[in-house]
C-alpha cells in the first residue's frame, strides 16, 4: 500500500492560529476490508469553518480532535475498491481530510459520491458545485428569499461562497453588491463574477465609513445580507438594512481568533423588524440535489466562473489555510495533491 | 362641549426622559362633524414603546410630533355620536392619546372598536386582551412557535406582555420562565401568573451571573426567548439558547435612553443556528381576531389574571410613564381618568 502523508492538529491555537498548530506525519495506508475503497485525493478543500473547529469550544460542530487528521472535503479518484458501488477510476467527492489517501466505508450514507467531470472540473465539486455553493444557495434561497429587483449583499464576495452567491442572485433578478478586501478582488467581483458593485472594506477604518460606502452602492437599501465575516462589516451593514430585511449568518470569521466581536446596535434588528438566522448547510441535506443542479448548470453554461487559489502539495496546506483566514486567497482555496 | 385636559410632548429627551419633556394643557373639545364621535376616556394605556417614539430617530414608527398630544391607546365610552356605527354608552377601545376626550372619525378602519365588558373588565382591553396581549401571542405563536415540553423565557415577566406570555405558554404545555426585577415581582410571577420559575435580575451584577441563574432555572436550555429589555439580559440569555432556538425581539427598553447597548457575542447566533426576529404587532393585524379570542377566553376563565398599576388623573401620566420605564409598575400601567 502507498505511503500516506497526513496533517494532524497537534495543539490548539492560543489566539491566532499558527503553523505550529499542525504536524505533518507519514503512515502506511491500511489494507482494505470488505466494503471499503481507497481514494487518492487530487484536491483538498480549505474552508474558514475549519478555524472554528480548531478551538475547544461550543460550536455547531464538535471540535477537531487533537492528534487526528484535520477533517475536510476532498475530491479524488478511487484507486482500489472492495465495494461493488465503486470502481477504480471513479471520480469521487468526500470528506477525506488533510491527507493524500483515505480509506472509506463505501456503504456509509453520504461518505463518498461519484461525480461527473464532463462539464464541471473535478475541483469545482469542492467549491461552486459543492459545499460552498450550496451554502450560498441555502442562505440566499431559504433565508434571504429575495424578490427580483431587491438588493442583496455578501461579504467575502470573491470567496467560494460569495462567487456562487453573485451568480445565484443575478439569476433571480437581484442587485448584487459585494464586500471584499482590495482593489483587485473588487475589480474581479464586478468584471468576472457579475456583481453590480463591490466595496473594498480595506479603504474604511470604521463601520460608519463602510456604512456610508454601502449607502452609495445600495441606493434602495439592503433587503438581504449574507454574512461570512462579522465584526465591523456587520455593524456597517445593519443600519443600511431595509425594513423586513433578512440576514443569513454563515460565518463570523472575524471573531474566530478568540476576541469576541460585539454587535454594536442590536436594537436595529427590532426597529427595522429584521430576521437574523444562523445556519450550517450540512444540516439541510434535503436542499443539496436542487442546489447542486442549479449550480452545476451555472458553471456548465459559463454563468459562474469561479476562480481558485491552488497551493501545491500536502505540506503547503497549513500556510495556505492561514492565508485563507487573512483573506490572502483569491477565490476558492484548494491544495493540489498530485 | 367639555373641557379637555391634554398632555403634549413639549421637547425631546436628552438622554433619560424627564417630566419636563411633557406639558399639560386644556382645550375645548371641538364640535362634532358628520361621521364623528366623541369618546370620554376611562383609561389611558402607558407602554414602553412610547419612549422610543419620543426620540427623533429612525424607529419602526414615526417619531411622536412635538407640540402634539402624546399618542397612545385608550378605552372609554361614547358620549356623543354623529355616526350610525356608534351610540352613546358604547364601550370602545381606540388610540385616543393622553387626553380626557377624543374626537374620532368613526368610518376610519380600526380607529375605534366596540368591546364587550360582560366577562372582561374594560381596562383589560388595553392589556391582556389588547395590544400587549396580542404582542405576547404573536411573538410566542408566530416567531417562537414552541412545542409542548420546550422551555420559553420572557423578560419584563410581570408586565402586560409578560403576564399574557406566561398564560399562553402554559396553555401550550411549555416550561415558562420569567425574568423580573425584585422578589415581589418574582413571587407574583410564580404564584399568580403561572411561571414555573422567575429570576430576579437585580440580584445579578453582570450577564455571566444572570446566565448562571438561567441555567439553573432552565435545566434543558432555552428554546424560545421573548425579549422586552435588551442589554445585559439578552447577553445572559444567548449562551443558554438551545440549537435552533428562536428569539422574538419586541422591545429593547434598556437602550431607549440613548446609550446604544451592544450584543456581546453575536457569533452565538451562528453557532447555535438561532433565529432572531424583530416585530411590531400593529403590522400583523391579521392575527388579532384569533389572538384576542384566545386571550379573552384565558381572562374570562381566570387562567390569566393580569395585575394593573393604576395612576389617577391625566396629570399623573408623565410620572407614571417615567416609573414604567424604570420598572416601578407592577403589571399593566394605566392612568384612570374618571
Amino acid at each position: 500500500m502507498p505511503r500516506n502523508q497526513q496533517i494532524l492538529l497537534d495543539n490548539r491555537p492560543a489566539g491566532e492560529a499558527v503553523a505550529g498548530n499542525f504536524k505533518l506525519v507519514s503512515n502506511e495506508t491500511p489494507a482494505l476490508q470488505d466494503g471499503q475503497v481507497l481514494v487518492r485525493h487530487h484536491f483538498l478543500s480549505l474552508d474558514p469553518y475549519m478555524r472554528g473547529r480548531m478551538n475547544d469550544s461550543k460550536s455547531y460542530a464538535a471540535p477537531q480532535p487533537l492528534g487526528q487528521v484535520m477533517q475536510g472535503g476532498t475530491v479524488g479518484e478511487v484507486v482500489e475498491s472492495r465495494s461493488p458501488k465503486f470502481q477504480p477510476g471513479d471520480k469521487v467527492v468526500g470528506m477525506g481530510g488533510w491527507q493524500q489517501y483515505s480509506v472509506v466505508n463505501a456503504g456509509q450514507p453520504g461518505a463518498l459520491r461519484k461525480v461527473d467531470t464532463t462539464h464541471v472540473p473535478l475541483s469545482h465539486y469542492l467549491g461552486a458545485v459543492g459545499m460552498p455553493g450550496v451554502t450560498a444557495w441555502y442562505g440566499l434561497v431559504k433565508i434571504i428569499e429575495p424578490q427580483a429587483g431587491q438588493t442583496v449583499v455578501v461579504s467575502a464576495a470573491t470567496g467560494a461562497v460569495g462567487s456562487a452567491f453573485a451568480a445565484l442572485a443575478k439569476a433571480r433578478g437581484c442587485r448584487a453588491v459585494g464586500i471584499a478586501g482590495g482593489p483587485d478582488k473588487c475589480k474581479y467581483a464586478v468584471e468576472e463574477l457579475g456583481f453590480d458593485a463591490c466595496i473594498d472594506y480595506k479603504l474604511h477604518n470604521d463601520a460608519a465609513s463602510l456604512s456610508a460606502a454601502l449607502e452609495g452602492a445600495c441606493p434602495k437599501g439592503i433587503d438581504g445580507y449574507f454574512e461570512n465575516v462579522g465584526g465591523m462589516v456587520l455593524d456597517a451593514v445593519l443600519p443600511r438594512m431595509n425594513d423586513f430585511g433578512r440576514i443569513a449568518l454563515c460565518g463570523m470569521i472575524a471573531g474566530y481568533d478568540g476576541k469576541p466581536l460585539p454587535l454594536s446596535h442590536p436594537a436595529l434588528i427590532l426597529t427595522a423588524r429584521l430576521k437574523l438566522q444562523g445556519f450550517i448547510v450540512s444540516e439541510h441535506m434535503e436542499v443539496w440535489p436542487e442546489a447542486l443542479k442549479e449550480l452545476g448548470t451555472l458553471v456548465g453554461t459559463g454563468k459562474l466562473r469561479p476562480r481558485e487559489s491552488v497551493a501545491q502539495g500536502i505540506e503547503a496546506a497549513p500556510e495556505a489555510f492561514l492565508g485563507l483566514l487573512k483573506g490572502k486567497n483569491f477565490g476558492k482555496q484548494l491544495v493540489k495533491l498530485i
